[in-house]
């Protein structure tokens, strides 16, 4: 069983699944951080120390949770190692980084992968971030799973390849979307039209999907073959290269799929 | 002032319309529909009387609205034209039809475009859909106006470029973005991932760009210039030409944007 936590790192990440932890009573033991400041601001909050040395964790905890940026999880891995046992249990929360950047280090290694934008400074209820779990252990796969059912209500055991393609998704419902907002946005503020008339279209559309396939739910000038409409706004981008491209492009694989 | 109206359609946006006109006492005339058994049953909700037949409605009301498809919507006011007086109000309520397919027929000519997706199986508070007004006649727009502050809490009028410009900008962020969505699915589906572990990103993605101006909530691999990742979704997209492109194209306006 998992009972102490240890976690690498006090940004977005380990702040929210840490906090979240100690609510369900887990116990937070050590909080690392390069800023000792951070370290401590976090480690008060749910009850642990705070230190800015790796070489200073204590060995005790039953999970080591390095949640620090992409660039910096294999070098903390790597110095984590020269520290810890090598049965010792140890995870990254990364959906960009390979669990295998882990396993040359540790057997018991692992990923705990919130699938949520998650940010410091604003409250959510963990309870409802998805956690997505991939381990080659299954020792180590059955502890996980555990932990993450106390913490959060959607738990999901993906494999490597799983883990790779959903990152892939996420990228397309995620930050590809929020470019579509972007260039509506820069359309609207040339025009002074004020963006936030599309607001509630844009809510609806994320919320028709949570019942519907996407596919079946799309709409617009080249689903449906407008052509008149879809001429209509290549003319108003004449001057937008990029976005023209771009336009171009997504209608056209629209109308592929659909026909 | 505008107080009984007669609806030329009985799809979606007649349906929604009519009955947030009617909870607001206004009176229905007359509804219209190629088809007797819609016109009848959605006259019947109203309190109006239905029609099949454009040469029968009754030259009493103070706005005509053109509700059909945009393709029938110039042969409905050429057949209006001959039915009505000159100085008849006439409204079409499309965002991709031009008011100037109005104007060679009636001088009180305008459009009143919901911006919102409406099903008319789906139940929908009215006084969210934002009501974009367009006409050439400040008569009219006044009108127009008072009609739509008491069906809706968002009322904007809008010049004709601007109205093009919506609608393209709705294109970004209500098309594009779900046919996004559906890439994303695609991909989940090919490896039995479950896409609704993405629906709380997607909700939250959309729930951000309300107090903040997309670009500035822009996250991911492309802006973040993480090439490690970006080629890793490349090599997994080799086999997917299309979807390829797309994320290039995209990753690459995302990163000139920001740049």
């Amino acid at each position: 069983m998992i009972k102490k936590l240890t976690f690498i790192g006090s940004g977005n990440v380990a702040s929210h699944m840490a906090m979240a932890a100690h609510r369900q009573e887990y116990t937070i033991v050590d909080i690392w951080s390069r800023n000792i400041a951070n370290a401590q601001h976090l480690a008060k909050r749910v009850e642990a120390s705070a230190t800015d040395q790796l070489q200073q964790l204590r060995t005790i905890a039953d999970l080591y949770i390095i949640a620090v940026p992409d660039d910096y999880i294999e070098a903390i891995a790597q110095q984590l190692h020269a520290r810890l046992p090598k049965r010792a249990r140890v995870i990254h929360t990364s959906g960009a980084t390979s669990l295998s950047v882990l396993t040359p280090y540790f057997s018991m290694a692992g990923v705990i992968w919130p699938l949520q934008s998650l940010s410091k400074t604003k409250k959510l209820n963990f309870q409802k971030v998805p956690l997505c779990i991939t381990s080659q252990s299954a020792t180590l796969q059955k502890y996980l799973t555990a932990l993450c059912q106390s913490l959060s209500q959607q738990v999901q055991l993906i494999n490597e390849e799983q883990k790779q393609i959903l990152h892939l998704a996420a990228v397309f419902a995620n930050n590809f979307t929020n470019h579509m907002y972007s260039i509506a946005h820069e359309l609207c503020s040339e025009q002074q039209v004020d963006f936030e008339l599309l607001q509630p279209l844009i809510t609806e559309t994320a919320a028709k999907i949570k019942a519907n396939k996407p596919s079946r739910m799309q709409t617009g000038p080249a689903v449906r073959g407008d052509q008149q409409s879809m001429a209509a706004h290549q003319k108003l981008l004449q001057q937008k290269q990029d976005i023209h491209q771009l336009y171009q492009l997504i209608s056209d694989h629209i109308q592929k799929l659909n026909s």
